[in-house]
Formats: C-alpha cells, sequence, structure tokens
C-alpha cells in the first residue's frame, strides 16, 4: 500500500489547470491554420537512431531511453558489464522517447516526401521529454508547439513568422513584447571581419549570453574559447552599435563591407522588415539583435527570440531558419523556417499578468438538475434530457442528497445556475432556476427555461 | 547516414489522418462535456510503484520501462547479472510510460482527494504505450478516451453512459450499433448457484470468449480451469437463456433466486433498463448480454462493451463500474463507473462505413493567393493580409514560380479557392477568383472578395 507520487518533473493538469491550457493550444492552433499550417502528430516513442547524435552530446544524455521488451538482459555478459553504462545501453534499448518535435518531423518528411505538398507547412502540439533537472518552470515532461514550413528559402515565409507571432500573442491578450531578430549570416560575417572564421559556434554560445552575464563576462569566455585580444578588439563595433534600426544596418553594412555572407545577412534581415510593412502589420513589434544567437548550430538564416514584457519569465519562443533538416536522414538541401512556442511559459506570463479572460469556466456544464429521488427523480431526468436535446450542457447530481449538499456541488464546479425540481414544482409543472452568482430565482415553464439558458 | 523508420507498432498521424481524428476527439468531447464532465491530463511518464502490480503478471510485462537517467549501470554487479532481467530491472529503471488512463486517474484522486467536488466526473483523452507485439489494428502507442463519475453508486450514472454512447455514435454518424451490458454481481450469481463460489475470474474469462470460441469450446476451458461436470451442467441456462429481455430478466430471476448478490445484479440492471427510458432515449440499443464478462478483474457491477454491428471491426467501446477503485494507493472504497472509446478503431469503422463527412478538408485554408514577384507582389501580401484581419483562413504562395505550380500546390493541398493576381488585375484594381472545384472564374473588387470568401 503505498503512497502514490508524481515521477520528478512530471504534472498532473487537472481541470482548472486544463481550461486554461486549453484556451492557449486552440489560440495557437487557430491562428497556425489560419496561416495554411497543417496539422501533424509523431510517435512519443522513437528509434533511438532517429533521436541520438541530433542534439550534440548533452542531448544525447538527456534522452529518455526506454527499455527493449522482455528479457531485456538476455544478451548482457560480463564484458558488457566491465564496459559501463554506454556498452550497455546499446545491448538493452533501441527506442527512447521524443526530444523535441523537430527531428521527428524530419523523420516524418524523409519518409513521406514523394507524397507532401511543398513547400510543406505543418504545424505539431505534443509533448516532449527530456531527462534534465528539474528546477522551477522547467519540467521533465512537456508540450511544444511548433509551426514549420520547409521546402522553401523564401523570406515570405519569415515575414509570416513575424505577423503570426503578432496575432497569436495579441489573441492571448499579451501585449507587451518584442520579436528578437538576428541571421546567422550577419554572426559568420562577423567572425569573418574579425579575423575568427570558423569559429561561428563558439562566438553564437558567447555572445548568446550577452544579456544575462553582461561584456565582461562574454569577453572572458570568448578567449577561453581561443579568441584572440586582436579578434575581440575588433568585436567591439558590436557592443556598441547604434540603438536605431535604420542606423544598425547601416553600420553593420559598414562592418561588414569585406564579408559576402555578412552583407547577404544585413540584405534578408532588411527585406523581411519590408515584408512584414508589406503585410500591413500595425506598429511591428520586432527588433533587430545582433548578439542574438540561439543555441542550436542547425539555423543557418534568420533566428528569432520572443520576449514577454513586464514579467519576470523571459523568452516564450524561439525559431530560425535551417538550410539542412533532412541531411541527417539522407535527403540534403531542405531549407525551412519554423518557430516553437513554450506553452508553459505562455501560461506563466498570462498567470502573471492576470489576463486569462473571465469568461473561462472551471466547468462547462450550463446547468445542474437537483435530485430528491423517487418522486421526482422521472422529471428531473427528463428534464435534463430536454435540455441535452436543446444542447445544453447540463448534469442532473446523481444522488438524492440535502438540497445544501447538491448546492455546494454546484458551486464547486463553478456552474452557473441550478434547476430545483422538487415535489411542488412537479405538482404545479413549474421550473424554478437559481442564479448561483447572484442567488436570483425565476420560476418558469420549461419552454422559458430552455430559452433562458440558450446560449 | 541512416534511413528514418517508425519504432514497430506506433504511427505518424498525417494532415489527412489527423483531419479525420481530430474530428472524432472533438465529437467525444463535445458530448463528454455535455454531460458534465472534467478535462484532465495526467504524465505519460508515471513510478513503476503507481504502475506495477496493476494489471496482473502480464499487464506488468507489458509495460515499457524507462532506464533511470545518468549513469544508470553503476550499481550493477555480476550478482544481479546472475539473477537476470528482473533483478537488473529493480536496479536500473523506476519509471515507465502509463498502460491505461485509469490508473493514473486512481493516483490523480488520492493525491487530490481534498480539492476534488465530489462526485468528480472527469474525461481525459491521451495516448497510452503497451509493449504488446503489433499487429492489424494493434499498436504500442493508441489513444484512449475515457470518462469516469468516480464518489458514487448512483446508478444515474450507468444509465447516462447509455445516453452518452447513445449521442457519440449518432454524433460521428455510427447509428447502427449495440450496447451489451451485463452485471458483474450476476456473473457472481452465477458461479453460486452452479456450486463454483469464488471462482468469478475464471467464469468470466472462459465464458468472455463465448461469442469467439463458442460453447463446446468455453465448456472445455471450464474444465481445465477446475470446473466440475455438475458445476457445466448447471451452467446450461446461461446457454439457452430466451432472447427478449424480459423474458430474460425473469429466467434468470428465477434460476439465481437462492443468491443474493445474483439477484441484486439483475435488479441493478432492470432498474438501468428504467432509468434510460426515463432518459427519453428513442428506441435503445442495449442489450443484455449475461456473457459479457470483460477481462479485468476490478469491476464489481454494471459492464459495457459497445460493437459496431455490419463491419468486421468489432467493439469500439468498453467500461463498467468499479467499487475499490483507489484501495491499493490507500483510499478504499471509493466506487465509480467509466466507459473508454478506442479511437483507432472507431477511425477504422468510420473509414469502413465511408462515413466521414465530406465537408472534412484536408486543409483549413480557404483561399491561396498567387506570387508572381517583384512588381505584384505587394499586392499579393496586401490581399492575404487583408483576408486574415477578416478572419479568412489564407495563404500566399511563397515562391515566385509558374501558375501551373501554384495552382498543383492549391490543388493537392485541397485549398477551394486561389485568388490569381497579375500585373493586369493589379492595373486594372481587380481581384480574380477562381474556384478550384468547377473551375470558374470570377472578376470581383476587393470588397466583393471579402464577402465572396467569408463562410
Amino acid at each position: 500500500m503505498s503512497k502514490p507520487s508524481l515521477a520528478r518533473g512530471t504534472r498532473d493538469f487537472g481541470p482548472e489547470i486544463m481550461v486554461k491550457r486549453t484556451f492557449i493550444f486552440d489560440q495557437i492552433k487557430k491562428v497556425y491554420q489560419k496561416y495554411g499550417f497543417l496539422p501533424l502528430e509523431t510517435p512519443a516513442i522513437e528509434n533511438l537512431s532517429v533521436l541520438m547524435g541530433k542534439y550534440g552530446e548533452e542531448g544525447d544524455q538527456l534522452l529518455f531511453k526506454i527499455l527493449n521488451s522482455g528479457d531485456f538482459a538476455n544478451d548482457l555478459g560480463p564484458a558488457e558489464l566491465e564496459s559501463g553504462s554506454k556498452e550497455i545501453l546499446r545491448k538493452i534499448s533501441e527506442k527512447g522517447l521524443k526530444y523535441d518535435l523537430t527531428v521527428p518531423f524530419a523523420r516524418y518528411v524523409v519518409m513521406n516526401r514523394h507524397q507532401l505538398a511543398m513547400p510543406f507547412k505543418r504545424f505539431q502540439i505534443q509533448p516532449v521529454w527530456r531527462a534534465d533537472r528539474p528546477q522551477k518552470g522547467r519540467y521533465r515532461e512537456f508540450y511544444q508547439c511548433d509551426a514549420d514550413v520547409v521546402g522553401t528559402e523564401s523570406l515570405i515565409c519569415e515575414a509570416e513568422i513575424v505577423t503570426m507571432l503578432h496575432e497569436i500573442f495579441e489573441n492571448l491578450g499579451i501585449t507587451e513584447f518584442v520579436i528578437k531578430i538576428n541571421n546567422r549570416k550577419i554572426l559568420s560575417g562577423i567572425t569573418e571581419t574579425i579575423g575568427a572564421k570558423g569559429k561561428e559556434v563558439d562566438l553564437c554560445v558567447a555572445i548568446d549570453k550577452l544579456d544575462k552575464i553582461g561584456k565582461e563576462k562574454v569577453e572572458e569566455e570568448l578567449l577561453q574559447r581561443g579568441f584572440s585580444d586582436e579578434n575581440i578588439e575588433k568585436l567591439q563595433t558590436l557592443f556598441n552599435l547604434p540603438t536605431t534600426q535604420i542606423e544598425m544596418f547601416a553600420t553593420l553594412k559598414n562592418w561588414l563591407k569585406d564579408s559576402e555572407i555578412g552583407l547577404l545577412g544585413v540584405d534578408e534581415l532588411e527585406e523581411i522588415w519590408i515584408l512584414v510593412d508589406k503585410m500591413q502589420l500595425n506598429s511591428p513589434k520586432i527588433a533587430f539583435d545582433p548578439s542574438l544567437a540561439r543555441g542550436l548550430s542547425y539555423y543557418t538564416g534568420a533566428i528569432f527570440e520572443v520576449k514577454a514584457l513586464n514579467v519576470s519569465i523571459g523568452s516564450i519562443s524561439g525559431g530560425g531558419r535551417y538550410d539542412n533538416l533532412t541531411g541527417t536522414f539522407g535527403m540534403p538541401g531542405l531549407s525551412g523556417v519554423g518557430i516553437s512556442l513554450g506553452v508553459d511559459r505562455i501560461y506563466d506570463v498570462m498567470e502573471e499578468l492576470g489576463i486569462f479572460p473571465e469568461a473561462l469556466q472551471l466547468s462547462s456544464t450550463r446547468v445542474m438538475v437537483t435530485n430528491f429521488g423517487e418522486d421526482t427523480l422521472a422529471r428531473s431526468l427528463e428534464t435534463v434530457a430536454i435540455l441535452r436535446q436543446k444542447g445544453i450542457n447540463s448534469e442532473i447530481y446523481p444522488e438524492n442528497s440535502k438540497i445544501k449538499k447538491q448546492f455546494e456541488y454546484a458551486d464547486k464546479k463553478n456552474i452557473p445556475f441550478v434547476v430545483i425540481l422538487g415535489s411542488e414544482e412537479i405538482e404545479k409543472g413549474i421550473y424554478l432556476i437559481k442564479n448561483m452568482k447572484t442567488g436570483e430565482q425565476n420560476t418558469l415553464t420549461l419552454n422559458q427555461l430552455t430559452e433562458y439558458l440558450d446560449v
């Protein structure tokens, strides 16, 4: 007889939380569909051959691995035992839980490339799993909400991601946010210009932290990562960029004038600004941030990050363009761009701002019908049946209990109306309805009742 | 460079299938909510201490177990290796994937018992995992759609399950089905009456197969399971029951007259029939089936099974009443009744019958706007932005391609309308719209266009 508990880093979503989460999912889904994205779901379980080696050494370790079924230890001998967890793993586990939605999406595209209408726009809203150390706001099982377009290099897709993000956050009621944008090509251009060509990843990893740890610490890390004093000296332009967008672009063009890829990056960014403008976005909340790098190394073009303002939680969305989504599965050269929304963080932001719509009811039940047993039950059952036939969400209290207990149930469940059917009401053929919020009571006929409750 | 594959027994759900599955989920959810059930989600990952020992020896083996993260083999020595998989498992795995929605629900109820409004009605639509041998129609990862009421013994709940199932299947367009009902108490009464008291489980397992293997084979199995010839002789009444419901109940009452629990079971069933009638169900598709047993041994009252008629697939739903959902977690005596819908089977039934609504579009995009590059792009972008502002799901073709290619994309994606904006249209300020199904073309103003496309 054990006291049951949740696995570390996992959560139950009870009705109250579900209603709010469902609201978020529905809003996101609605906008994704408005932009022409199609739904996709992939399994939780993937072959480790699909997952391993896609997220770096650290990622491989964070994969949840599933034991082979049956007598999994059959093949295990002292030799494997000697050589430790890694060798043993190979013998006893072939499957794992998906770590993100991108790699399974790439697998899906490769396996279905002959059927898909290209460019292929898909959205995917599913849980992913990471064997990370759980802490506040970081879970081992959490949802991602991704939208990606693959099979085109058109910058219209980047611009649409910008307008789409605006629409999603505004629909959710998050009006204060900024979409930070950068371009990996600019980061490449910078490494060329400062004389550290080929060290893009190191530069990215270091300057990605500029916001958090400040310029001095970033320079320290760059030194540790093998950048010279001269490299860092030349990098100063980055730390001292002007503040207006136009001046920024101009300064960059001048700074990176000898780097073809760098200039291309600036051009692409400018083009996105122009396209967004043509899509009639009023006062777009976008900002070019040349220090934005984002960890994942598969990005090759634009990169995005959305920050909610005036809240303690920071980033609520991120994404970017990649030019080789499926190369690792033998289908090179597929370009695409995608965005991922962090539902848990969006939830926290909305809670912190107190902006969940009041109309979100814990219960979708509109009316409860009382139950006073034998003499009145037939009428109560008939009433709830008629209400449901009219499309009104209704329940009958299942037991013949004191009216106080029945009211308490309706109250606790946030049911707005109760129909009281005692022997007096039955005799007179009337329906007594109580508004649970105001306490107001009305005596109605059956027709009046269904009209009264009709939404 | 490996050719990627799906893990055995798992599936991708591409857009076409997603649209149909979403239709099924939405219909089920709508009706569950109409009856006052609240949403719940529990994690995929549960502690093995929660899962093990709940589904019998066989079930324990079908649990997917997750390797402990980090250096999982640290504790592993030759002693464990000697003693085999079972001992090793204890050392290297503490978590597993949930096997059904019922056990996690029980855990949730126990952990939240002080907050829940009792009776607690919840629905839960989530995937579950079983390390079963995959075969046609049997997957290792599949969805369950459960609704349960706990905290009341009221038979109104059973009656509501009956009417709810009717509403769900009729909304889905499955009009030919039968809800088979039995009561575990009747099965107990039968064991008492034939002189085999205490052998309920063996009787259940055997006669559950009556439909599939026939009476002779069932009798063979009963002999193997230790029933005497005399027991089986006395059981003949069961195989020769009259065919009308009323006569059946009468015969049973007479047969089981010396078994208190047996008579109670018949009474409960009769009461459900009466309640369903009071809930105004027209010609209910219910049938008492005394040979219905259902495998799971935790049922103690009514048991249900729904069969779709005129199709090769059989059972599409099952459930029943249990009187001790949470006893194993230290909270005894909690009674409830629940139903589980098999979405994969419902999907197959609907495919076989060809009853998915035609209106289900592969794509939710209503209109695609052409893209002929530079000169026309601004208008195209503006148009798609305006359409979206009007709430119309729209996309712009991302590249400046030949019109044929753009049409092919719209066709493949089942987009019903294309707005063609070439230099001529731009010059004249008009919008040429093509109905992709009929080929009909219309020249419209912007106002006319948004009206034309408004649903």
